[in-house]
């Protein structure tokens, strides 16, 4: 190989104050590991020695603890696009510190390739393999794609992370392509979930190359709740709602394509889909895989996964990887701009399921900020599938807190997906099917069907309030469930009287 | 021709109380004439003699005065879908009458397909021509395209309107193409915005045509008010916006198609870009060509328009009639699911400029609903091009009523285009330019370049008084401005210490 091998903290050192950095990976996985966690310690000294350093840092989704968290608790990030669930990025968000632009991770990679985020000094992507082929470097990803190939093209330089605790293997997962711009965009020839239209590698231009850090770090995989009743409660809904719209006829017998939202309801609704004898078996068009699909898969109940990244345990990783040759045909990993393009959701009507935070009882969402100002996460890719696919489901337990609050509220704090943009609503409560709906009939089905019954005379209470209109409500009290959170601890105890 | 003639009052006398109707039309272009006007007399009648009758409108777009305004001043519509600008139909929506969904325009084919309105009993259509080819109706649409082929397909029975104040050329405008669902959807083979990909016809089963009537109405356009020097200054803010980003390459230099929203501000941003010499010829995709554009077509600034409609005055009707040679290959009239298709318009990298109602400090905007409840009209397709095409442009002047209302608010009263969703704001003042920042910067842009100097102040007294957080706000004082405006008449008197 003729590059040259660096350390990770001689790639760190590399990097200057302010240069934009574009990193592989899509959620934890195939993040680079290496020159990320000296980029912390590098960022750490600098300032002890009264120095600046602060980069952006621009990722396919959400990343890892070693990335985002500890960039941000060293005071390192001067941006962030598009996603985060890092407790200690939210914090410093939070503070004030941060400028994060919470985007559609469909949208990065044209984002980037339009120079919304200005130059791209840098790449920093994990690779499970290196290769020379006809004067151009080639590289195969490991457990994710994201917005690799943009970056790896985009960017002034390139440090490469040789991460051999991933399978060299993993390079038969992947389907590299990405969409010229107009007036050069073709169709997307993608015509089936289990498709391939693209290669296995990405090439470099060797020239760009800086250094290739070689490491064995594994997956700083999240752990997830287990599942509660209400979220298995969630799961069975979602199921008796896909059979109730398969026998109507608005979801056809071979089922649509399904997204299912990282998290502990996601896996939980997977779980539901597995168990049902009378579910069709299902391919899956969406930004992950969690461990639940994989097993549905091994059972037979997944016939195809088409996602961005495998965000999976590091056991489950394993079990992936020693099962390639019953993988490869059956798991694709692609570009964020495929998994969660918008052409692609369309065409193959996938079904959208998503976690809210709170709804209000018109059938908006929030899915970022609680109580309005502070940062939860972020969208994520949800409005991609939400927006574009044949149904939106949104799904939240009704309750939390022990009670104390209520997702749904009269109106939601922050809107993250309109009233346009969700059809169902469920809660463990049932099912609100918001379609054909206008906002009164909407108001009806999502309190009957989903509010907590400790809530519904409080709803009806602020529909009595509310100024007529054909969305009533009342701007003085639009935010009571909020505010009385905020000041007593707990929604429940709403006193409209005391905003009018 | 062997169809059986009936008059205005016979087909509307064949409506039964209850039927769920799809009218064709795209605006007022396009929609049939004769028998709506005798439906709503039919419905006065009906109420008159005791008798229950109201309807269910669908439409392609919002619709004319004897639709769907007329038919709500005669308590004669059960639900409507998916936009109206109409003033009765406000009043009556407002006064809960109707069941209203607000929908965007290009899923309204695919909604109807996958059954979420329920049977479609009757569809209406206006036409130019009517053939028999084969055994089979062929029938030529005349200024508007909208939900035809889906619902001249799925209706149990056809009104046919032949209009002869159109002229039976019209065909040559009309590119007729309905989408198929999943597993058999393709991709939509449209390359080039001028490219046509299916037929001149409709081909409707001829045992479900109920009869046809003859007329010759004009079409009830609507007229816009002239532009303003604030209108005209936005059109100038567009154009520098334009020039700007194509010299640093954002945008490329043969220029993205452009989509323009109906209405006074979209008519004086596209004769701004007709008047600057420095801008290359562009291309429409968009959802109607209203007059300016035929006249830019004309001089050749605009080389190709798709739409759904032609919303323009009666002379300039007869204008693009009377000149079929020039605008046949230049001017092509698709179904709403191509005009307004996420695929289309991705492709396209379209430029989406529409006007807002109102927007945030945090670039959420509103559309639809003045101080919350109240509908003005909805969000049309201007979602479809904010969320998929490549930069989406809000503009608005930046008040209204004397300077009484700021466009600017602390936090809609209503969310239809979230701060994911919106690229540019632009207003009288200045030009906001969100893209890759994170709340505090986008509040900056938006107080400083785009809030009326007389509000800069209150806003920034808004942004002291939040809570602290990614997205600093007051849930007691969010909608100050707007309860101010209720009980003081003008958002300049407010006072935040009243909130708090």
């Amino acid at each position: 190989m003729a590059y040259t091998r660096i350390t990770a903290a001689e790639g760190a050192a590399m990097i200057k104050d302010g240069d934009n950095i574009g990193f592989s990976g899509f959620t934890p996985s195939g993040v680079p590991k290496a020159v990320t966690r000296a980029l912390s310690k590098r960022a750490r000294e600098e300032h002890e020695a009264g120095k600046p350093f602060a980069v952006g840092v621009i990722t396919g989704a959400s990343s890892c603890q070693s990335l985002e968290g500890d960039l941000a608790a060293a005071h390192a990030i001067k941006f962030r696009a598009p996603f985060s669930t890092n407790a200690d990025f939210r914090n410093h968000a939070n503070l004030g510190e941060i400028d994060y632009e919470d985007m559609h991770l469909g949208h990065m990679a044209e984002r980037l390739r339009r120079g919304f985020y200005g130059d791209i000094d840098w790449a920093v992507i994990e690779v499970s393999a290196i290769e020379e082929y006809g004067g151009k470097c080639r590289v195969y990803l490991t457990s994710a794609d994201g917005i690799v190939p943009t970056i790896a093209r985009l960017a002034k330089r390139v440090i490469l992370e040789l991460n051999t605790f991933h399978n060299a293997d993993a390079r038969y997962l992947h389907d590299e392509y990405e969409c010229l711009e107009y007036p050069y965009r073709q169709p997307i020839p993608l015509t089936g979930v289990g498709q391939r239209i693209g290669t296995e590698y990405l090439e470099i231009e060797p020239g760009k190359i800086a250094g290739v850090v070689e490491c064995c770090i594994p997956e700083e995989a999240r752990t997830f709740k287990p599942s509660t009743p209400d979220t298995d409660m969630i799961g069975r809904h979602v199921v008796d709602f896909f059979l109730s719209d398969m026998r109507a006829g608005r979801i056809p017998k071979c089922m649509f394509p399904i997204q299912s939202g990282v998290g502990v309801t996601g896996n939980a609704v997977m779980e539901a889909i597995g168990q049902c004898d009378d579910m069709p078996v299902v391919e899956v068009f969406s930004e992950v895989v969690q461990d639940a699909i994989v097993d549905l898969m091994l059972k037979g109940r997944i016939s195809q996964a088409s996602v961005a990244a495998m965000t999976v345990s590091n056991e489950c990783l394993k079990k992936v990887y020693s099962n390639m040759d019953f993988f490869r045909s059956r798991l694709t990993l692609r570009p964020s701009e495929l998994s969660n393009s918008a052409e692609l959701i369309h065409r193959f009507g996938v079904i959208a399921m998503n976690t809210a935070l709170e709804c209000d009882i018109y059938g908006n969402e929030n899915s970022s900020h609680v109580c309005g100002s502070r940062l939860m996460n972020g969208i994520g890719g949800s409005c991609d599938y939400e927006r574009n696919g044949s149904i939106s489901i949104f799904y939240t337990p009704s309750t939390a807190k022990g009670g104390k609050i209520s997702a749904i509220v009269p109106m939601c704090s922050h809107i993250d997906s309109t009233e346009h943009d969700v059809d169902v609503i469920i809660t463990e409560q049932g099912i609100a099917d918001l379609r054909g709906k206008g906002p009164a009939r909407r108001a009806e089905e999502i309190i009957n069907n989903c509010a907590h019954p400790d809530y519904r005379p409080l709803l009806r209470e602020y529909q009595r309030i509310a100024t007529k209109g054909h969305c009533p409500g009342s701007l003085r009290a639009a935010f009571a469930f909020h505010d009385t959170l905020t000041r007593k601890g707990d929604m429940r105890l709403t006193d409209f009287a005391e905003y009018l």
